[in-house]
């Protein structure tokens, strides 16, 4: 998958193995091959390079990201990413351990690079409740500052990753005017899933440009289409977050392919995102939710939401169970107004399985299940004839997910 | 656990065989002790008796919770109640068959017993989607007529089961200048763990002298502190109902007694909601989350909720591990006005793991880990200074929830 990822000009990358993973791990989750996996890196950025970011909604967020927000109004020359180690629930008060380490973080990058410690947004994931490592860091970031180079991202990748399978990247590319744009993202996380090692973290390069104001409007349009819309467990990290940063280098200027970039960045940020559910551990299916018809968008997500999360639904996905009386169980305890059973239709695949509110009387259990033994599943709910539509993505509820949430520490 | 359920003068019972769980049992879950088991009960009251309820919130409610809305402003005489089929699903519109079969079963009590068939509250839980299997009502109603004792109670606490696996009883007395007044009380459901068999259903039964309104009024606090508090999986059945009749044979007015009255039937129904919770399958904890400090009753529901449908919480609690960083993050993710990570404080039983947003620096694993192996778990979380405190019930998420609810119809 990394030979997808294309360079983007103006964006250098190193990643290293700084033994951060490991130093975790005398104390929690043994496992050798950890010793050898990269878990650090630093992505850098020309000088004229604008960066946008977005951070979890989660009351108890991580050091960094309190770091991250504080030099995100800055002029960010880097990026610096651990894995194996959150940073969480270590303090964010002042002159707490947590938040000095990541400030000395940034100085310590700073250093290496001749910048300013408050133009680099550190961000950390791993395992919570424990103090960063720092002579992993001391150790190792000078020596990663001299290996930067334009076609590192793939290794960056790899670095983030904690208990992930397989890397998650994407790059697209569009055309204004005869000069091609670049966009290149990569991410790792399982949806909360695995809340100590888990979080959401996802960084995308372009080389389009673009002020910082006009890049926030744009990551948050395409976070809000992408990130925002799955769900694994309806948990969320103290530590998501996603940046986006653009180096100028095509020489396009974003206001000349407004459209064009955000629709991309949309595809890209999706593709990211439908990544990562199709990674998380347990999974064995893709799911869906489409709701339709409702008087608002926040209708519809608020009935999208409730079948997605609920456990009987997500059970019977798993058995590959048409079990349609879960899913209108769970329609129907939507937190929303005026939802009438008369104006209700839900389809599994093509097939309607409820029409009007009650069971179609064309629908026979061979037809539901022909669709439930899909690995990809699409349940729509038409909920009215209004015209707003939204998606959300999932999983099933399988024994691994409590297998690997239950026995995850012991 | 039957002999603690005490008669209520005023209040006669019958259960019977009727049938009807084996005639679901063809189509699709064949157990043959089912053909042995009570499955179709009436309840009758003398006629100064009142009678309240409350219903499913579901927009998807079945037939019979239709008809019983209807019926319940009439002077109602007698209850009838099947398990085995939850005659849900077939429709609710008028000249439905599944309306119509709700509506010709308390017409045959109604001739049974010489009253008018608006006098009668029909009560269905079990499979969904088919129809009532109407011949095993007929062949049975005017014989179980014929049955009708005072202390036939306890069949009627077996006759309402469908998975359960043990009955669900309570009784409560008090004394006012002299007089007993009793309370006794059924119910049946495991939260809706399995909604196509689940339904959570309640009688409760009371010889004090009361209006409707009255009734009505004690019924919705006492149900607010206990049905409204239990959670299983955030499901909510389509056939959920529970209904408190008033014989007024004690001599005593629900006037001379109102806080009394209110205490022991909050009791009552607590102690019916909590063994609902401890027979919820694959449940090997019973866990209350206790919220206080919020600025509202509001706020510190939507935390509780928040952490009891947690599934990451839910499958550490199977786990018996402390891991205290997903508790938090699920407090930190709650939907509610001005929480500040440092006015958070979590105890699991008495030990504190969490002071002010972090982790207690006494707290150390061991006695996190003692806390969590026991099987009655309290966790506290104190979100401020305020004086709104509330507690919800719930489980565990295991292995067994998923088995249940995934290999159930397959």
């Amino acid at each position: 998958m990394n030979n997808t990822l294309l360079n983007i000009k103006g964006v250098s990358a190193a990643a290293i193995n700084a033994g951060i993973k490991n130093a975790q791990n005398s104390s929690a989750n043994l496992n050798p091959a950890d010793a050898e996996k990269l878990d650090l890196s630093i992505v850098t950025f020309t000088p004229e390079t604008t960066t946008a970011a977005v951070f979890t909604q989660n009351v108890f967020c991580a050091a960094p990201v309190v770091v991250a927000k504080n030099h995100l109004n800055s002029h960010v020359r880097a990026l610096v990413i651990n894995s194996g180690n959150a940073n969480a629930g270590t303090g964010v008060a002042s002159g707490n351990k947590g938040l000095e380490n990541a400030y000395q973080v940034c100085e310590m990058v700073a250093q290496a690079l001749n910048i300013n410690a408050e133009q680099v947004l550190p961000f950390s994931t791993g395992v919570i409740g424990q103090l960063l490592p720092m002579q992993c860091f001391e150790a190792n970031i000078a020596k990663l500052a001299t290996q930067l180079t334009s076609d590192n991202l793939p290794q960056v990748a790899q670095a983030i990753l904690t208990t992930d399978l397989v890397e998650k990247t994407a790059s697209k590319q569009f055309t204004v005017n005869g000069k091609i744009i670049t966009i290149s993202g990569i991410a790792k996380g399982s949806g909360m899933i695995r809340p100590n090692m888990a979080t959401m973290l996802s960084f995308v390069f372009t080389d389009v440009k673009a002020s910082q104001s006009e890049l926030q409007n744009c990551l948050a349009i395409a976070t809000n289409q992408s990130f925002n819309r799955i769900t694994v467990d309806g948990d969320t990290s103290t530590n998501d977050a996603c940046s986006l940063s653009a180096t100028g280098a095509s020489g396009v200027d974003i206001n000349d392919c407004t459209s064009g970039f955000q629709q991309t960045l949309n595809a890209l940020m999706r593709s990211l995102a439908h990544q990562i559910i199709k990674d998380g551990e347990g999974a064995t299916k893709f799911v869906e939710v489409c709701v339709k018809g409702g008087a608002s968008n926040e209708d519809c997500l608020e009935v999208a939401y409730t079948v997605a999360h609920s456990p009987l639904v997500k059970t019977a996905l798993f058995a590959s169970d048409a079990n349609w009386g879960r899913i209108l169980a769970a329609v129907g305890r939507s937190n929303i107004a005026n939802l009438k059973a008369e104006d209700v239709n839900i389809y599994l695949g093509a097939v309607r399985i409820v029409k009007c509110g009650e069971l179609d009387p064309t629908y026979t259990e061979a037809l539901g299940s022909a669709q439930m033994q899909k690995t990809d599943i699409i349940i729509t709910i038409e909920i009215g004839k209004h015209s707003a539509v939204e998606s959300v993505w999932t999983t099933d509820l399988s024994y691994d997910y409590i297998k690997i949430n239950a026995e995850y520490r012991s």
